[in-house]
């Protein structure tokens, strides 16, 4: 049953006036409800959030009056309050706790008359103590995301309060508190060994009984195990599971199960959940125990290819951020649209980066069911996370909160410490014993999922996040010099969507021509990263597609530039197979509308037109072309390497690709090639060569073609100068 | 009290004839006794003792007759047996386990009438299923050390039976069960936050009283506390304690503590213990931080630097391996002369090698009291331990008997999961259970002392164990081209210790020349190693020092290559500080006798020439010179770059080089440098060049002395060739 909340801040240690409070929701967006106040989207209206984030906030909701029957009782329940808070009861504190991802239940029977109020007290947002004022450095010594402090596409606005649900729930006395069903599946993984456990709230004397339903709703086992006592377990299992596959590899098959409490006949508790049969692995890709022979030797790179039920899977992917900045406002109405998109790009892993929120339960269900397999990072990122005890030990909880939540999900394939933290800019080091700690939890917790401390590790790269690397070389060719294997970040900046969107939160004063003015860098047009162009880089738009005609040609080059910048990297690293098991671009989505950076849709899921050329940069079976560089000059000699690549275990056929280039609507063939091609595996071709035609278009397009298979066409866009 | 040990071989599951067994000790020695066998070190000797690691072994010995008065109880005793055991008596299986490093307590009150008699069946020793035979392999899904499987300085013996003291124990029935003390420096390192605890066999109602002795002596702490229930705590500060420092740093303080348990005025118990007072990290060398800008960005080098109570020391040390093949036989007296000589180098550091055994107490007190840091490795090295449930729990168990028997130890500063484990001939990665295991258990046990996972971690530098490199590269060249944080292995081969050494162990007609023959090769000359002339390389010797005269004159050759080869490592690593924190040469010493190998000191402690030149390139001031190879030619421009090289806290002191050549008795000065020296810090001087004189001589001396100083002068002897 849902409560009235209230909700206000303190001034001096004292109340000020109560406002209507939304749960879930923030203390930040009822205040400015309250006020009227216009949505913190639009130019620098987040800046007046500010002073809320070091305000003492105090909820409050009657607990109302509630018949309980003798076999009873009422809890306050809630899925996760933001972030550190005491819960009184009429005056007195009954819990008390530092961390966002840890539900609270309290049991409420005796104050359930009417008369007795509810108040959770919110804590000003931490900030670790000797800390940069106003940065990311602020979030090092807590469980509090840190990009909530302000990062290069987000502002600095630190939501709290109450985020997931909150209600008063009556129960039976006599229930199953929790179950769970785990597995671990034998080497030729047709056999499940399942373990289903079930505590209760009571020392039974009864029957636990299992049934389990097979994803299309057929009963596949039926079986019980006396349950005397506090709980009760029963080991099984399953011939032949279903596997759940990722997205491209198979169906991603769900079984539902049905845990079933009986005492005398009568049924006391039923727990019921989903589970997906699979085994994952993180391994060394082929080639990658070959490197570095020469002496003094140092070790071999870090395992950086998953392999999901036996079979190695090329991950394709993006790196996921909070589709929020207040967490309380995201819904299954929030993923569903985002993660159906991801599908469609063909991606099968994201990577749930540390710098933002663990998501709620919707998104791993989603997941779950779109065969989206999941890189989870805990909450730490780009800080040194000291070793003190305090933040240990919240830590500590943190994480078994979320690892017990999470483990259930088949798409959770890798844990991760959390983001470039042995980078220069981080300073952690393999002896953190914050990161020993997450080891630990994840190993007593979740074994059998993959875990690393961070990424990158050695041997997978990060970054850049440009289009020009240096004076002589764009992305194409840094791409091609890099040998990693894995890229679990690159980025590819560009302006947002539309012309029509960027009005809908940059003033018109500010929306053309594009300058370092407040609500244009306040959406990371300027000063974003490390450069000050970033993220709008007009200067490297200007080099390669010449001055702008107006906003909608600014917008056009800069989608041109993100959508071949992004072919460029996921096709290389494809190409880099099987040395090179990932690529993950950064990043998928964003919290807010940024008017540039590096994003593939728009707050809150508003497509660039990258994501069609990412979407056929990521077919399982395409024709690519190796290409040196972006920009060419009219009348020299183009070459192109031509490859067709590969990520299917099916496809295996024989066929042939034309090569041409179209330059001011004139098409010139440059030749065929004949290939063959064999499951999950590129095959290379030759690299052909022609001369570019002397003409003042300023650019052409490389079309691939495979005879009577368009679905596997490529075609690119090149910049041409005189 | 002493047991009567007998034991015998099974023959088709039954006992042979018994036979008088030494405990502690091993089945093949109690065994080659009876058989008045040779010694297993002389020749090929060892060869007959294949069969024995196959069977099993039974001991057997009567538990005596006892007289226990109401308040006492009697046990069998005994520190560790290896391997896999089952311990009877009379017949009836009382315990059984796997595992040598963890102690067995067995109550025998009820069997103390001089009839039981106590029976222990040694199972054969352990052999992964589907290993190649033979090989080192077979010790991959054990705790076994890998060693006696075969290794190139180890022949193929793989010890079985009693390694540690068994005895039977008559004790108090009431008495402190188990004591430890532990702290928490703060960060100032000046107060020792003290926490003593005692469990009890029993439900005290006492008070439990601690004392606290300096090294001195005299008492500096008394305080008590209830101890009421199975255990007590004190807790408590020593104010100012002082530290315990590795050797070139400061006194090995040693305090100890008596903690006594009184119950009415009357004494229960009594635990006494030693403890020393430090903190020790591993730290990211100076500059580590500012490797690898290039985008896309992988992860910085691990740490590899030591930091002991807040001062970097540059570690200086070696790879010490098990001092015998049979552990059984080794005490006190084995270790005091090899670690007071390692002292006496001025080595700070040990890392003891997974592949061996984890040595006895003896060595760890030694190592206390000497001020010699240890780096301990768990028994994994150079396979791939796989995750078994079976393995991953007798891991789980003999590791937490080793971290809770050795975390008392002041000198352990590393705990390491073990040998070359990320390389392409182990493939085990992060994600192996067994290291994320261990990781997880030195965090709950020993949580401040660092934890790797293996050695070469990312950037750590293994190897090279060769004079020449390539065809133009020798060792000089090789090491300057080098840049690691650390070196944690380099080796230099050359013959054993003397003539006479020698022929200890090798036949007459094996002795000179020195050809591929049987002990020659079981010794360890030939094809020992990846290459055919491991590690005799007879064919170096005469690329750079001509045929030898006799064997006398090949040990002076194969010695001279040895000292000067691990001069120039010791050298470089140290003038590559403070990026390179770390040299550690394999190997310090060796289990048996060995004609060829890398080892400073010969079996069981015999010093090889390379000695007296290791120690002086690790005087913590020493004048030092970088030439860019070993071998030279007359006439030739010779150049060398002065140094001087300061590991010392406190020298700081200016003063005056003077190099010069000798050649052929000839004097020939190169120049002078007058130096700035500030503590720890390397002085880098000028590069002096001379040209070296027509001559036939086939060598010639550098020689650097300081003015007023001679204890920081240095020689080296180089090669010339016309």
């Amino acid at each position: 049953m849902d409560l009235v909340w209230q909700v206000c801040y303190l001034e001096n240690g004292a109340d000020t006036a109560y406002i209507p409070a939304q749960v879930p929701g923030a203390v930040q967006l009822d205040y400015a409800r309250a006020q009227n106040w216009d949505d913190h989207c639009y130019g620098t209206n987040y800046l007046q959030y500010k002073w809320m984030e070091d305000a003492f906030w105090r909820y409050k909701a009657v607990i109302p009056a509630l018949t309980l029957a003798a076999d009873e009782e009422a809890f306050f329940v809630c899925g996760g309050i933001d972030y550190a808070y005491d819960i009184s009861i009429s005056g007195r504190v009954v819990y008390s706790y530092e961390g966002m991802f840890t539900p609270v239940e309290i049991n409420v029977s005796a104050f359930a008359c009417g008369a007795d109020v509810l108040e959770i007290l919110i804590h000003p947002a931490p900030k670790r103590e000797g800390a940069d004022a106003d940065t990311s450095q602020e979030a090092s010594q807590s469980c509090k995301p840190a990009v909530s402090y302000g990062w290069d596409w987000h502002p600095r606005l630190i939501p709290l309060g109450i985020w997931e649900n909150a209600e008063i729930i009556v129960r039976k006395k006599k229930r199953i508190a929790q179950a769970e069903l785990r597995y671990t599946l034998n080497d030729a993984l047709d056999i499940a060994h399942i373990r289903a456990t079930a505590d209760f709230t009571f020392a039974a004397n009864g029957t636990l009984s299992l049934q389990l339903f097979d994803p299309a709703g057929c009963t596949v086992l039926e079986t019980s195990a006396d349950a005397c006592g506090m709980n009760g377990t029963i080991d099984c299992t399953l011939a032949i599971p279903l596997l759940w596959w990722c997205n491209g590899h198979g169906e991603p098959n769900l079984y539902t199960y049905r845990l079933t409490l009986t005492e005398n006949g009568e049924t006391i508790g039923i727990a019921e959940g989903r589970v997906g049969f699979r085994r994952v692995r993180f391994v060394m890709g082929e080639g990658t125990w070959a490197d570095g022979d020469a002496f003094p030797k140092t070790r071999n790179p870090a395992p950086a290819t998953l392999e999901l039920n036996g079979r190695v899977i090329f991950a394709k992917g993006s790196n996921w951020v909070n589709p929020d900045i207040f967490p309380g406002t995201i819904t299954h109405g929030t993923y569903l649209p985002l993660l159906q998109t991801a599908k469609d790009l063909h991606f099968n892993l994201l990577r749930c980066w540390g710098g933002a929120i663990v998501n709620k339960e919707a998104f791993f269900d989603i997941c779950d069911e779109l065969g989206i397999m999941v890189w989870q990072e805990f909450p730490l990122s780009c800080n040194a996370y000291a070793d003190s005890n305090a933040y240990l030990n919240v830590l500590d909880k943190e994480s078994q909160s979320i690892i017990k939540r999470l483990r259930k999900h088949p798409s959770i394939a890798l844990w991760c410490g959390g983001n470039e933290l042995f980078n220069s800019w981080s300073r952690m080091t393999d002896q953190s014993l914050a990161l020993r700690l997450l080891n630990k939890n994840c190993y007593e917790l979740d074994p059998l999922t993959p875990f690393n401390y961070t990424s990158p590790l050695y041997g997978m790269g990060h970054g850049s996040y440009v289009f020009q690397y240096t004076e002589d070389t764009d992305v194409f060719g840094a791409i091609q010099a890099a040998h990693h294997t894995a890229y679990t970040e690159f980025g590819m900046p560009s302006i947002c969507a539309s012309e029509e969107y960027l009005r809908s939160f940059i003033p018109a004063d500010e929306a053309y021509p594009l300058h370092d003015t407040p609500s244009v860098a306040a959406h990371h047009g300027y000063h974003a990263w490390m450069h000050p162009e970033s993220w709008l880089y007009q200067n490297t738009l200007e080099r390669y597609c010449g001055k702008p005609a107006d906003l909608a040609d600014l917008i056009r080059q800069s989608h041109w530039l993100q959508g071949e910048g992004y072919r460029a990297i996921f096709e290389e690293a494809r190409r880099q197979k099987p040395y090179c098991g990932m690529a993950l671009n950064w990043c998928y989505n964003e919290p807010w509308p940024c008017l540039a950076n590096n994003s593939l849709i728009n707050y809150p899921h508003v497509k660039k037109p990258s994501c069609d050329i990412v979407a056929a940069a990521c077919r399982p079976v395409a024709a690519s072309a190796r290409i040196g560089r972006f920009q060419w000059v009219a009348g020299e000699l183009f070459a192109a390497e031509l490859w067709m690549l590969n990520d299917s275990y099916d496809a295996a056929f024989t066929g042939t690709v034309r090569a041409s280039i179209i330059v001011g609507g004139v098409i010139y063939p440059i030749g065929n090639w004949d290939f063959t091609l064999t499951p999950n595996t590129n095959a290379v071709g030759p690299t052909l060569r022609i001369c570019l035609p002397e003409t003042d278009e300023k650019s052409f397009t490389l079309c691939l073609s495979v005879d009577g298979a368009p679905e596997y066409d490529a075609q690119y866009t090149l910049a041409l100068k005189k």
